[in-house]
Formats: structure tokens, sequence, C-alpha cells
């Protein structure tokens, strides 16, 4: 399989690629690093990547922002930095990349743990998981050539603690092994419409 | 209580209204009729809205739009009528709102069925009841002054059936009584960072 990472160089990313690339032609795109440049927010710049690659078997999305802070420090715009990237870029992965998928072929997106189990200072990133949850369950109904998608939305991993820790109390990390296979799930699987949780006690 | 009803002219907005109304002093924001206007994708309206009208009780939404058509005819814009309006429209409404609601006061949103089982069509309406049912969930965490946080989804209603029956083949109709009394459990109850399901054999 000819398979898209996108964000292939980040915490989860990079594991992803890692095992990926043992079977599969892999190709990461990145903001700043990977083989093809990519960003996420731009759609002109997700048109040019998918121009430049051709054909592909898979898209899986490892990448996308939104912003942290306490709800009542949130403005207008820092909600749409959520739905800019990690939103809408992901939508238009799909909007755009169902026009370069084979027939038989998948998306992956990703979100997070926070999406159904909020921590402090989350309005925007959980919103922006929520979103995409529910935007996978729909628009599998529509996806032709009997093309996939799955979302694997994963807890706190293990590769992450160091820096978000504080952020999530109790919260049990998610070994990378184990989020790395809710991708190969989805890849290699045959659902659709999935939401793969790999949660640890939520 | 002073309740603010968003689309209190609407199908379901007229029948809250007429509930609340009974009890409580009730105020109708709507594009173009009610007692005050408000275009709830316009932020600047928002904030005019509640200077007029000053402290509340409580605010309910029962309005907001999104696009409904094939996923492959959705442009991006299409999908930003959506988080224009029924998405940041009702984040707006909570982000503004909270400076003008009394302790102890609350706010219910609205969304529907499709955020959880979505038909054909519905991928930017989904996408954006998916996000709201996320953002209760985390928005409910940082709420001060004991502010409560609800949303009602509904199935299709039975004051819509003859509009969209055929959108939702094989849906069960809500009465519009058990509906209005999802917004009453979220205004009158106790419960904070509720998705209150309205929906039958789903």
């Amino acid at each position: 399989m000819k398979i898209l990472i996108v964000g292939g160089k980040g915490t989860i990313g990079s594991k992803v690629s890692a095992h990926f690339s043992k079977k599969h032609e892999v190709i990461i795109a990145g903001r700043n690093s990977g083989d093809v440049n990519l960003d996420m927010a731009d759609t002109e710049s997700i048109n040019n990547m998918f121009k430049k690659i051709g054909k592909i078997d898979a898209v899986v999305c490892t990448a996308g922002e939104a912003k942290w802070a306490e709800f009542d420090s949130l403005t207008e715009d820092d909600f749409y930095i959520g739905i800019k990237s990690k939103l809408m870029g992901q939508v238009n992965l799909v909007r755009i990349g169902k026009n370069y998928m084979n027939p038989g072929g998948s998306f992956t997106l990703s979100t997070g743990i926070l999406a159904d189990h909020p921590v402090l200072m989350t309005t925007s990133g959980a919103m922006v998981g929520g979103a995409i949850h529910s935007f996978v369950k729909a628009v599998c109904l529509e996806l032709k050539d009997n093309i996939r998608i799955n979302v694997v939305s994963s807890g706190l991993v293990e590769d992450a603690v160091e820096h978000y820790e504080s952020y999530f109390p109790g919260h049990n990390p998610i070994p990378m092994h184990k989020v790395v296979n809710g991708f190969v799930k989805s890849v290699e699987g045959a659902s659709t419409g999935e939401i793969i949780r790999m949660y640890d006690n939520c």
C-alpha cells in the first residue's frame, strides 16, 4: 500500500510511520519536515500536496492543533485555530483526498480522549474532537468505491506523559504500541465509521 | 426566572417558549421575530442583544443552521455555514452570555440525533452536533458561580415530520411535549454537562 501519513514526524506519527514503513510505502507530510510540505489549515496546501503525490491507498492523519487555555480567556479567534487546523484540516483531507484515493482505500483521522472525557482548559480541543467523531460516522455513509474512514481517539500516550501529565490527573498512559495498533486496525482492517477508542480505565 | 429563548419562534422553540411562559418571564430572540433581534452567526449581534436585555437566569438556544447536502457537493464554505451559526453561534452565546448570567443560572443548547446517528447528507450537521456535545462536557468543568450547562439532542420531532421524514427512514418521531421536557429538565433541574438525548429506539 501507498500510505500518506500527515504529521508523520510527530509524537504519535513517528511511531505509526515506523510501523507502516516495514510493510508499506510511506509518504510523510509535515509542516517543516517529511517528504512533502503541508499546512493542513491551508486548503490550497492540501490541494498541492495531493497533486504532487497522486493516487494513494491510505491517508493517516496524526496532525492538527487546537488552543489549550481557560474558557474565560479563549477568544473567538482562539476557537478558530482548532476549527481551521484539527477540524477542517481533517475534513479537507477527506474532501480533497477522496479524489486521489484508490478503490478500497481508507482514511484514518485522529482525535483524543478529550472528546469523550475532557479536562480543564480543553473546551476547544474537546469540541474539535467531538466534531470529528460525528463527522466520521456521517461521512462513512457517503464515501464511494468501498473507501473506508475511521478515527483513532487515544488517551494520554506514553511518549507525551512528561509534557501533559499535569493536565490529565489520574489518566493511565497508553503504551505507544497500542496506539499504533489503533491505526493498524483502521488501515489494515475492514471497518468503517468506527471511533477506535484507545482509552485505559475511562 | 428570566429566560432568554433564542429561536423561540421556531418549530421546537415555539413549544418551549409556550411552556416556560406559563411560569417564567420569557424573552424571545430571533432573526426576524421575537422580542430582540439576533443573528447568532454574528458575534456583535450577540453582544448587542445581551447589552439590551441585561442579567438573566437562563439561556435556551433552539436555533442555528447547517447546510444539508451530499458530501460530494459540500464546499469548504458550506461547512462554515454550520460552524459559524449552529456551532460558534452557540459557543459565543455561552462565551458572552456567562457575563450576564446570574449565579446558579443555566445554559441549554440544542443539537440533534444526527450527532450520534447521522443520516445521508448530514456530514456538516452531524459534525456541528458532535462538537457541541463535547464542548458542553468540557465547559461545564469551568463555568463559575454554579452556572450550569446542558444540551438537548432530539430525534426527529413530531412537528417536523412532514418536512424531514424522508431523510430519516425508520426514525420514530418524538412528541413535542417530550422534547419540551428535555429543556425543562435542563433549566429547572440540577444537572450540568449532560447530553439530554430525546431519542426513541436508537
